[in-house]
């Protein structure tokens, strides 16, 4: 009778955190055009095989179901957004701005920031090949990260291109089929040995010194990360990218440009990663449907943490959990034998809109305070012997009204909009 | 490349509808007080074989992961409430009132009203004996669908009570260990032939009118239904309830009262049921955490069908909907050399809270327009040679005004409050 290694329970403190994270992912979504959708939780393996990399396929929970399918829970997004696209792309305008947020599942060591089963963001454009597009996908990263109220201290997103370094590769005669080994190099410069990157490079017959100096010298090859940054100078967001083009991304089936975004104290993997991925509908589709595309991906993990770790964003983060889990009114029956008015009094206030409640059985009234105080309620209706009059404390500044019962809600909100002294 | 059969795509039509019933869900729970909670998508299996009863585990999507733990996807809530409830009762205020809302999955054969992956809520009372608990939940389960718009005239609430049924099978010699055996009967009464129930009833001793007398009359045994029609009158609420006690529902772990609600046409599944069920926890802890404790589940697909069959209710999803899926402002750029001014106003559009849309690529202005159209926009915003003013168009009434680029979001705001003429 144990949670499994690597997945969660969500007991409502816990469930409040993972509800603020989805709120404000959908409404900066939102605020940026992107439309939800969503996919099953459940897709065939194949799915997974055919799309080229599949590096994800060794940590599937796969099995067969009763009706002999090899089927998976999905580890990732994007085979089944490609899936669906190409199904109904004809059904959409151009450029489709798509966002979802639900869980995903890999069966991976559990540690810090990484679990079994956990949310992500992923936000895609399909449909648009220019750099405009690129922009505003690392607009909404960066301000879906100042949803949290964290800022350029906080956090950075770093950029890089998967073109600029094929056009160096190819520059320097390395074929197109050994591209993704060269870039895989590329990928482990940082953490291999600089003997061990000297002598990998040199199987492409480029030395390790012209690899440093394309990274601290891009500049002519990587013309579209220009591009990008001239219209996120325009967003006035510059402060908040930094080109580096260490960054390669492992997923075998990006293009262009790719990024990945790290708290600035470099104590937390990736907050979040993405790139574009111009070919894969077409290698998914057989050729059927051909679409650029880009997207990324923020796991709920690591932004808890970081939320966890910054001031600013624990105190919005906490301030919005406060909110949530309160009732507005409690209604307090001092007179048992009124219990049948009591609730026709809840009801009208839950109709009403308001968050209202009470407790089932015969209570002291001071006990009744007492819980409506828990439960943070603004205002106690007292249920007495003035009915059908009603005493109603307003709690924060303990002043007191009489109001009649009917219509109380409407009473209510009136009093509601005035100042508290 | 081919969805499962019984899982679903959500295109972001379809994800709004699905969104759409979330969040009805989610404010009525919240209006009632209840806490959201959840917990993973993936049990141990021995946790749905420890829950009494357990008719769900033939539909398992089980299997063996790579650790060799045998776990399955979870088809149900309750065990996982249980579990977690029993790990960590103490911490929580009693009654604990809580709600979930996620997935679950069922190897069934997909039909109408019946997926393998579909949307539960799932509301729960925890820790209070009293039928003022009974009768919340009730209130709840009713007051959810008048949140769809669902009147009292396309559903209905049909009450039964197992202790009533447990009295009346005991009084006439039926011992404790046939009851599950004997309200199987009661359960098929309305399905099965005439001769077939005669036939099971008498072999406990009980004949089939006896039985329907009781159901016609069940007034002396059923005192808590009785309490908890009298609670719900008292919230205007008496004309949503049947007392029916041919309902006993399947789970074998229910206690007090049952119940379950249907459309009144008759047309779909059960849209919800649930009960009491008081012995679960002490059961499933070894007699650890003994708690009386009743909820209900609700699913999305056969409330998404009668949504789509009751007009009043159609129209209050359709509105939802509609508004969810725009734009409130388009940036026009007029000037393909003010892109970078144009994108600045986006940004501070949005960082101002409005839903801001534009072109990535030059357009005519004249498409533009219609994109800001499609997109349901209430204002276009041009960028053109007046900058650093730019001419605002409101869509509703075509009305213009010439306005300061600075500071836009704010003179939007100030008159997107003035009445349309």
């Amino acid at each position: 009778m144990q949670l499994l290694p690597g997945f969660r329970d969500f007991y409502p403190e816990a469930c409040a955190l993972r509800e603020y994270i989805l709120s404000v992912w959908s409404s900066v979504c939102q605020r940026y055009g992107f439309a939800q959708y969503d996919g099953p939780a459940l897709e065939s393996v194949d799915l997974y095989r055919k799309k080229s990399g599949g590096e994800l396929v060794g940590q599937l929970f796969d099995f067969n179901d009763k009706g002999g399918r090899h089927v998976a829970l999905r580890p990732e997004m994007t085979p089944t957004l490609a899936r669906m696209v190409i199904a109904r792309e004809r059904d959409y305008k151009k450029p489709m701005k798509w966002f979802c947020a639900p869980s995903f599942f890999r069966y991976e060591k559990a540690q810090r920031g990484r679990l079994r089963e956990f949310l992500q963001l992923n936000c895609d454009i399909l449909g648009e090949a220019g750099s405009g597009a690129d922009a505003e996908l690392l607009a909404l990263v960066i301000d879906v990260l100042r949803g949290f109220g964290l800022g350029a201290g906080d956090f950075v997103v770093r950029l890089s291109d998967r073109d600029a370094w094929a056009q160096f590769a190819l520059a320097r005669g390395v074929g197109t089929e050994r591209l993704l080994d060269f870039l895989a190099v590329v990928d482990k410069l940082e953490r291999a040995s600089e003997a061990d990157s000297r002598h990998k490079l040199e199987t492409f017959g480029i030395s390790l010194e012209a690899v440093r100096e394309f990274i601290r010298n891009p500049a002519c090859e990587a013309v579209k990360l220009g591009e990008i940054l001239a219209n996120l100078r325009a967003r006035g967001m510059a402060e908040f990218v930094e080109v580096d083009l260490t960054i390669v991304r492992g997923l075998a089936y990006y293009t262009g440009l790719v990024f990945e975004v790290f708290d600035r104290s470099g104590k937390e993997r990736a907050l979040a990663g993405g790139g574009r991925y111009d070919q894969l509908l077409e290698v998914m589709s057989d050729g059927k449907v051909s679409m650029p595309a880009l997207g990324f991906g923020m796991g709920d993990v690591v932004l808890a943490n970081l939320l966890e770790d910054v001031p600013a964003a624990k105190a919005r983060r906490d301030a919005w959990i406060a909110a949530r889990g309160v009732a507005d009114v409690y209604v307090v029956i001092a007179d048992e034998g009124r219990r049948a008015d009591a609730l026709g009094v809840v009801q009208g206030l839950r109709e009403g809109g308001w968050r209202g409640d009470y407790a089932f059985g015969e209570l002291k009234v001071g006990k009744q305070f007492q819980a409506a105080e828990l439960a943070g309620a603004r205002f106690a209706v007292v249920i007495g012997s003035e009915w059908p009059e009603v005493k109603v404390k307003r709690l924060a500044d303990r002043q007191e009204r009489m109001l009649a019962a009917n219509d109380l809600h409407q009473q209510l909100a009136a009093w509601d909009l005035e100042r508290l002294p």
